[in-house]
């Protein structure tokens, strides 16, 4: 078994200027998961490792399934509730308030992780506390062969930054976005905060622009890929999460972490995270047709390729 | 002779967080010619057309003239003063405050095509008021190849929206920002907004997003290029405007108006554009070494190319 995603499973309510969805399923493990699945095979299965409460509907569980999810490792605590999130979005769809966050079974969140899981090579922590992402690292007996660690500012307050800080040191790759690489370095140039962030631990770090796309840093290379532009953006949640389950499934499947792979590994997540923001909440990641992903990843070799002979 | 540039040739006091530049040569003229003159040869030199009042210093002439621009079409007022104007960036260089505007000689600009510029083949119509713009095409006894317009925000207030629109019907390529195509489109989606204004006049649609890049936008294509991460923006102005010159400066240079063609002035755009926001005013744009851009391109191709076996 290959990939290892941890991460919330959460029940969602989203208000864009296009309408609310209410208690829809969400979280960063649901949107990494259903991603990464369209990397998977029978032999390079996605396995999660989350908690949910007893609202979580029968349909979430059936979606994972639907979509080849391992959810040995989801714990369902019979007398809580799941994790909760509120948010509401702006016209321009680049801001949104958080209107409510329970934490619920998120509050006292202990990972276990199955046995069957041990053997994986690829470990995907999504945005949880610091504190837990570290607790799964240390109960792998071996270490994955690459750790990608995505988090928010919510971790970079003092009272958890150094849990961030430390668990940093643990991981290959860092995902973030352009705001929160400012706050953690105090660069405001994202070339300058990358230098900074990648002695803190990472050797890779991505930076996320949101509709303007997405930079890879390493040593002194730097990769960008834009963010496909589209007609319409009906809601931009979880598409952080659904890129870099694209990434990271890309990588489990191909199984190559050299610098050109993962250059690849960006556009198959930005590809993913295109179809993630056409649709509410989860609904554009289920069931994409088998060659839908290819046409898309077309579409972004359209879109920046360009022949200049160098001399 | 190839290419004409028209535009305002000005004083500009700038100030940023990193210091103030007073009384600097500027203008999009200014910046259009010195970034298009990279890209300019003996049979093919960069004819400029504007005017100045008595203020403008003999030091700026001798600028054009040592990068080849023909300042033939420069028409000095004596007894006026320049187009004045006096900016201050805010800590994330992306927005500014215009303190002062004095249209001084612009304010009735009545632009001369001299006779040895007659047989110009590309046109680049930097920011100046649309009815200006309009003369000068029709002031020219054959069409050139291609027409490029570049016009901003204010130019689309009721006042002025007509002559922008007419002479919108007038040209071959618009180049404006992202928001300028809001505003124009009345549509949020570049996407939306691209293919409105694309039925308005121009062929072909620049939109400039500023550190995050520009698309193409023609018929079903659209082409991005990001901006090259920078470690450090000392100013942005003149950044569209040196785009633009790159942009027809390699067009005029190449003379090929496919859209293929175009992409790769794009990045050659943007490549100029890079150097211009390393320095204060025009001090990016002065001397460059002949190998700089080359350079400046191989570092675009790192940044954006991958490689995938489409299937």
């Amino acid at each position: 078994m290959s990939l290892l995603v941890v991460g919330s499973v959460a029940l969602d309510t989203i208000e864009t200027p296009f309408g609310i969805s209410e208690r829809t399923i969400g979280g960063s493990g649901t949107y990494i998961s259903l991603s990464s699945s369209y990397f998977a095979s029978h032999s390079k299965q996605v396995n999660v490792v989350a908690v949910i409460g007893n609202d979580f509907p029968e349909k979430g569980m059936t979606t994972f399934k639907e979509h080849g999810v391992n959810t040995d490792g989801i714990q369902v605590k019979e007398n809580e509730k799941s994790f909760f999130w509120h948010g509401k979005y702006h016209h321009d769809m680049n801001s949104r308030d958080t209107l409510v966050t329970e934490l619920n079974v998120l509050g006292d969140f202990d990972p276990v992780i199955p046995e069957s899981y041990q053997d994986c090579e690829y470990l995907m922590l999504g945005n949880l506390a610091p504190k837990v992402q570290q607790n799964v690292i240390e109960r792998l007996k071996k270490r994955p062969k690459l750790i990608v660690m995505d988090t928010m500012n919510f971790w970079m307050e003092p009272a958890f930054i150094d849990d961030l800080k430390h668990t940093m040191t643990m991981v290959d790759v860092l995902s973030i976005n352009d705001e929160e690489a400012r706050q953690l370095s105090g660069e405001y140039s994202l070339v300058k905060a990358a230098r900074k962030i990648m002695t803190m631990g990472p050797k890779y770090l991505i930076i996320k622009k949101g509709e303007h796309g997405a930079l890879l840093f390493h040593e002194k290379n730097i990769f960008f890929t834009p963010a496909l532009p589209l007609e319409e953006v009906f809601d931009p949640t979880g598409a952080g999460d659904t890129f870099a389950g694209g990434f990271i499934g890309y990588l489990a499947d191909t199984d190559d972490v050299s610098f050109d792979n993962m250059k690849r590994a960006i556009v198959y997540g930005s590809a993913m995270a295109s179809f993630c923001v056409g649709k509410f909440g989860t609904d554009g990641l289920i069931d994409l047709p088998s060659d839908a992903l290819t046409e898309r990843v077309r579409e972004f070799v359209d879109l920046v390729q360009f022949e200049i002979a160098m001399v």
